[in-house]
């Protein structure tokens, strides 16, 4: 890739992204035309991207700590949802005119805080002048074992069907963001905002499901549209018993006051939770997973014969939803 | 990542880029929350990574089949330099509002059509709207073995610098399109444009350098830029006799009338031919290498003690060039 003669990327690069790749040798300091990793035998390659644009995945007044971060654990969701080990990840920036060099710097320095955090490191990349908006893409690589790992597509009818956290938070925060939620506790619009703001990767939890698990997926488009990937990738069906569904106390206090936000809850997206079946003789391997993975789990339905996913209400009856996230399926 | 209401990526992504992935079963079809790649024993990963912006690395009119092939051959360009063979790609899409799925499936040709040539496939990625320019990255990986790979830090003093193909076309392409040349011939117009629309990348080379070289890098910024940067590395300094700077016959026929476009062929860039040292116990196998590698390799100029480029003229003085590359170093 050619340079932009406007930006001194050597200099940015150096000062704000060498120092995040020092941890790892292979990535050659940023200095070479390429990264170089060793994958260990028995282990496959896991490798996911995820771009970001400012105006979309993020607002121009966005913290600059929290952006990368919040790109950097989007990709980390995924590994998480493959039983994956994080190993490195490269960033692309394509950085407005606008942006100072300080801008750059916190951008970098949220990174440091979250490669300390899940134990990944920077090991390549790209930057460039944008004429437009700021863009954000990371690609990150992890491993999992050869016999291990977790697809889509292994759920068989009789599995429970298990989601790790709280639901909704991130949705009805970004509700709390937009006005609409009427007279929310601080505590809960910091809490609620909080979760949407910054997504928290399942990582370990990720990793002890291989081998337990038939079949994940972390919630990005909302618990029903997931759960229906899962469904249509394992060619079955699904039900959540919506009284089920964990909420965090915040949640619990907006739906009390408004009941009809559980459509926002179940369907609303961007929670990052990890959602996967379970074969009823490995229920049990669930319930003895410790307290080091980090989250609580809960069993909220079942996967049955044929496709779709259906929500059944507290008087067993099935819900129906005006969206059941962004894909209508 | 959380889906775009407004863009049905579910479906673009099925019609344009799934055929792409077909050939690869790590793709997962492009299904999944990541790609699943197995790295064969006594082998290195290579990553690396580029990002391209509309009006920036392409013009908002340059043919959509065009985009995408010159961001992959940047990406396959980085791993011929470390002499690696290509595997797999991710590629991340923000694709303006106003372009069509048919700009998309062109795009997705261009790339079917590289794959094809380089034997790499498509294997993930992400496609999101731009409320700005089209923003394409693209993150590709590569093998080489554990004991051979090229860096840009094994060069000494005494080894031959040598170039493959021919230096300059890319960056006279880029002038004529300027209409900084006059009078060129239709012939030589199309030859050097092409050079700089679509650069080729030394992939066969790279990987037959292996375990030759002494230290390689691509001509992304200019042949006395990116020798520096070999030196810099290298922690030596080099030469480079300008008369031996190979041309291809349109931009001899360019130079034999403006001498003076002589820096802008030595310094210009986007030449996308590998640039490497050996050592003098070497050159032979150099020599040996035979015609399955595409293209021809010329000595220009040798290794010394001390720092920084030389480049020699043809009176056996340095000549002196207003900038060396977009970097001054």
């Amino acid at each position: 890739m050619p340079r932009s003669p406007e930006l001194d990327e050597f200099a940015l690069i150096a000062r704000h992204f060498a120092p995040l790749a020092r941890t790892h040798p292979g990535s050659l300091g940023l200095l070479d035309d390429a990264a170089l990793l060793d994958i260990e035998a028995g282990q496959r390659l896991v490798v996911t991207s995820d771009m970001a644009l400012e105006g979309v995945h993020f607002g121009a007044d966005d913290p600059p700590e929290l952006i990368g971060r919040k790109v950097l654990r989007y990709n980390l969701s995924d590994l998480a949802a493959m039983g994956a080990a994080p190993l490195a990840y490269v960033l692309s920036l394509a950085k407005p005119e606008a942006r100072s060099s300080e801008w750059v710097g916190a951008l970098a320095t949220g990174l440091g805080r979250d490669q300390e955090e899940f134990g990944i490191a920077l090991v390549g990349g790209d930057m460039t002048l944008s004429p437009g908006p700021a863009v954000l893409s990371i690609t990150a690589l992890g491993q999992v074992p050869a016999d291990g790992g977790l697809l889509r597509s292994g759920a068989q009818p009789g599995d429970a069907v298990v989601v790790s956290g709280t639901i909704g938070d991130a949705a009805l925060g970004l509700l709390v963001k937009q006005g609409g939620i009427s007279e929310p506790a601080a505590s809960d619009v910091e809490y609620l905002v909080g979760r949407y703001r910054l997504p928290e990767p399942r990582v370990r939890l990720g990793q002890a499901l291989g081998g337990i698990a038939s079949a994940a997926i972390d919630v990005s488009d909302g618990l029903v549209a997931d759960l229906g990937h899962i469904a249509d990738a394992s060619g079955v069906g699904a039900t959540i018993d919506a009284e089920r569904v964990p909420l965090s106390p915040a949640a619990q206090r907006a739906l009390a006051r408004d009941g009809r936000l559980l459509a926002k809850v179940i369907t609303g997206g961007d929670d990052y939770e990890l959602l996967f079946s379970v074969p009823g003789d490995r229920i049990g391997q669930i319930e003895a997973l410790g307290p080091d993975i980090g989250v609580a789990v809960t069993r909220i339905g079942s996967i049955v014969e044929g496709s779709g996913v259906q929500v059944i209400g507290e008087d067993g009856r099935p819900l129906a939803f005006e969206r059941q996230g962004y894909r209508h399926f």
